[in-house]
């Protein structure tokens, strides 16, 4: 049994080595990440030049092959020539930062990568550490990495939720499984506040903080973690259509 | 009344001086798009440096601002610092490649573009041309501007469909307004084949075709696209989340 392990934060970042140990309970784990980091990539992939693949190791020593593209790229040469097997789960993070709202859902490497894969019918769990700016916390990436192998456990065991394709997991800072609250949440779709301000010679997104995400309800994903809670989101991946309403406007193009 | 115009080819690409002619027949049409081509970068934005904003012309000499970002950086951008007042319909494109089916709709620039648009409740409108690899046909743009043109048009006097967020459009080659069939669809979620092949020192995307897409119905954009008909995709710009039967998983938590 094998889990695919990847992010965004790149090959040395101390939150896949949290990931790897806290999986490795579970069966074994291959790690397949981006050689440096590719915060906010999304599922983007590299067109246009070559991908090298190198052998490397995790930030705690345990082998691992990194790749210098994006983490969707990661995933798909991964799946496609790194693997025997086709993996039972793909897990992707700890990302050191948060992945709430639909802006960040649809911005971030980590939900990227869960995205490539899932696609491709593997159950896909995106793990993300809130820690708002600051260095992380050894102790809350130890916890977030026991979320993660719980959640993992689960899936494991007994699949994915009917209609759930990815299950991205939001750790708010100090959070202890037992004492904690938790919270099943849907994606918040207000817009983020902008991240980008003036700098010389043009404009830079400078620093990135929980302000950025208007309140909503608790029942969200940015409303959970704000609140201070875990934030469990269960992700059916589709974009919904809605044909009914749009007949006039083939009309217009048919007139 | 100003629309706001965007790709993801750059600022150079014919496809985006195609869409502004046509768009120019409707209203003031603001320029704003990355300086080089970046192309399968989602809804991706740039950190760590500052994106410079460069006064340029689009291919056929008309003005337009050049960002060195991608084109949800161009879009927000454009939004927060460029634009003197908000524009009423973002338009992106016309891109040379089709965009269909989930894998492509979610790493498109073009598409990308218009989600950081869309998130922030403005019309959003993506045009792509099917050109499959070969060149573009001078013809064919005009065609697709055209259609851009209409989508646009009836937008601006009817608002969105109800609950549509993006309207993708992909005009096949050979498109004639009149004659060849229109479709209504919904966006295909059968995993893409993988572009990447092996190459000297890595994996590498070689090509691009509408091989890469397995066939489906012709209710949905590669149906539609693959049988020669355009296709007209209202997309409704949320994640479902599948609370119901995770309740399970909560409790392992919690356990």
């Amino acid at each position: 049994m094998t889990i695919l392990l990847t992010n965004d934060d790149g090959i040395d970042s101390p939150g896949l080595a949290a990931a790897r140990r806290a999986l490795a309970q579970l069966g074994e784990v291959k790690v397949v990440a981006p050689l440096s980091a590719r915060s906010c990539t999304g599922k983007s992939i590299t067109i246009g030049r070559a991908l090298r693949v190198v052998e490397a190791r995790t930030l705690d020593g345990a082998p691992a092959q990194a790749v210098d593209g994006t983490p969707a790229d990661a995933v798909m040469i991964a799946l496609n020539a790194l693997l025997k097997r086709r993996p039972r789960l793909l897990a992707s993070g700890i990302n050191l930062g948060s992945n709430i709202g639909l802006d960040d859902v649809l911005d971030s490497g980590t939900l990227g990568a869960a995205f490539e894969a899932a696609m491709r019918g593997i159950p896909s769990i995106a793990a993300s550490y809130c820690m708002d700016g600051r260095e992380p916390v050894e102790e809350d990436l130890r916890e977030a990495g026991e979320v993660l192998r719980r959640v993992a456990e689960f899936v494991l065991k007994e699949g994915m939720p009917k209609g759930v394709d990815v299950i991205s997991i939001n750790v708010p800072q100090g959070f202890k499984l037992g004492s904690s609250p938790l919270r099943l949440t849907r994606i918040s779709t207000k817009p983020r506040r902008s991240p980008y301000v003036r700098v010389e010679g043009g404009y830079a997104i400078k620093s990135w903080s929980l302000d950025l995400y208007p309140m909503d309800g608790e029942d969200t994903d940015v409303g959970a973690v704000k609140r201070g809670s875990l934030s469990i989101t269960p992700i059916s991946l589709k974009l919904p259509a809605r044909r009914r309403g749009c007949e006039e406007l083939l009309k217009a193009l048919q007139a």
